[in-house]
């Protein structure tokens, strides 16, 4: 048992070290690489690729992990809990998550495949692509689920993500479980459209057997959760669930929906759009950084919007400015 | 023996993976760096340094690399020589040079220290501070000097830094003959001021004996050549050698100076200064890419000054513009 520190948020994801490379259109046409998605790849794949790609940098991601490092940024109390190899993009994941001020202690693994990494293409419209190789991910079980850890977090952060991975279901429903006995909160992040669609049922069900509290999703996987492509029929449904749900929808700003009441909130206003890695991770980081301090859910979707703004106006997943900062400059108080 | 391909420049350098973070002053005082400077690290003082940084991200790097990526992205044809290890920096190095268009086959070193690599800590005012364990690089001999490339190379590009792995310089010397006996010029970088500090009378000799013909050395740098507070003193001194030398002087521009002549050029305006890291290099490469090109020395450093200026305005010592298209907006044919 891990001593009872106490945190706002521990996060639950995979562990995962970004290879981001600028690449055109007619790249991921010739790849067969579905814009905008996030593909999952075996290792021959993951060579081929990288070596069909063009000069990259690597910088720690994973949705989850960019979370709660956005959410150690605003200043909040943070655990991660993941899975890395002994191996060197193991050690720089491990070294940016702890040295951005998030516990994590989750024992690393010393066989089996390497750290996962995610080849990430981003087009000139500053759309991410992305495709990840698992690797230890899949070395993730419900024995790395520290209880203490979680007891003792104010809300267990969970992304949708880990239902690819055959064991970490197992944790994540481990996880949930140990939050709702000592009282606390479960978010689940549906994570991606095309996960929405390998898991639709499951998640529907986390959610209809309240396994989960707070549902963040952006617009694509919300049409995708209720199989329909109109955004209002999709909202509809979703606020007859027993949920805060959060949904984003890019420039068009976010809402927060209810069964008792609906709020939006606008898209902060950017410079130079150059990476939109990370952007519905930061604004789970703001938005949850809102909840944390108490506010209001307008001003914690703006939060959201704040933290999403900071990431995708750079390459990479994490921010480079501190958020906490940022949130001041722009009236919020600490 | 490789296969006679013609190259406009072949770079022989330290392999090096830049591990970049945001630093603060304070931090540069409490870790006793010296601020703009290289200094070379032990591995414990590499871990003891890596782990009390901020998150990081991973980039390659390496002087002459930088340039002869530089030199790629300016549609020259070249080659590298450098030694990295069989480990996940040693690929991210090579298949980011190979991305670039530059060959690069020196043997992968499977025994002994990890692939190098530098701890860069950016301040809030852009300027680096580096700090460089050596590694791999420490295998470079000169039997990696492959003649075959050499002597198809119109410029063998040195720097400064291969003074300080101790075969390296060995590797420098035999290049430098293969090159002469071949009738090709060789380029030199100074590198930085303390490393002329340390290999002064060396790198003097170098000129005076015309190992080198081409000397590229920033203001700090050259007057550390010439032990002098000086500038004007130190330009008068290095235009009695028999070299051609350019010396950059950041915002203040460059100046090119032989016995017969001296030019100078401005520097290329920026919007946002962010990370300096790879100015010299690239600005090394668009000299070198007007030279290629059968520039006068003022449009030569005015290829430099637009190098130099892409690379400053983001993280990292490699261009993420394409150079040639750049040079070509500014006026510059193919």
């Amino acid at each position: 048992m891990a001593a009872a520190h106490n945190y706002d948020v521990v996060g639950l994801g995979n562990a995962i070290v970004d290879v981001i490379a600028t690449s055109t259109d007619d790249f991921l046409v010739r790849e067969s690489l579905a814009k905008g998605g996030m593909a999952l790849i075996d290792e021959s794949r993951a060579h081929q690729l990288y070596a069909s790609m063009g000069p990259a940098t690597l910088s720690s991601g994973g949705s989850a992990a960019n979370t709660i490092v956005g959410l150690a940024s605003f200043g909040a109390r943070t655990a991660f809990i993941g899975k890395v190899r002994n191996d060197e993009l193991g050690a720089a994941f491990s070294h940016d998550i702890r040295a951005a001020g998030v516990h994590f202690g989750t024992p690393v693994s010393t066989k089996g495949p390497a750290t996962a990494r995610c080849l990430v293409l981003v087009t000139p419209d500053g759309e991410r692509t992305m495709n990840t190789y698992l690797g230890a991910c899949q070395h993730l079980t419900s024995d790395d689920v520290d209880p203490a850890i979680i007891a003792a977090s104010n809300v267990v952060y969970l992304e949708g993500y880990l239902w690819d991975p055959p064991e970490a279901k197992k944790a994540f429903v481990k996880a949930a479980d140990i939050a709702h006995g000592a009282g606390r909160q479960v978010a689940l992040s549906l994570s991606d459209a095309f996960c929405v669609d390998r898991y639709r049922d499951e998640f529907l069900k986390l959610i209809r057997d309240r396994v989960v509290d707070i549902v963040f999703a952006n617009e694509h996987e919300l049409k995708s959760l209720y199989q329909t492509a109109d955004f209002d029929t999709a909202v509809s449904a979703f606020r007859d669930e027993v949920v805060l749900g959060v949904v984003t929808r890019s420039e068009q700003g976010s809402i927060v929906v209810t069964r008792e009441q609906t709020v939006s909130a606008p898209a902060a206003s950017i410079e130079n759009l150059v990476d939109t890695t990370g952007a519905g991770d930061l604004f789970a980081a703001g938005f949850l950084a809102g909840l944390a301090r108490g506010l209001e859910y307008r001003d914690c979707a703006r939060l959201g919007a704040l933290a999403a703004a900071e990431v995708i106006q750079h390459v990479g997943a994490r921010p480079l400015r501190n958020l906490a900062d940022l949130a001041a400059e722009a009236g919020f108080g600490a």
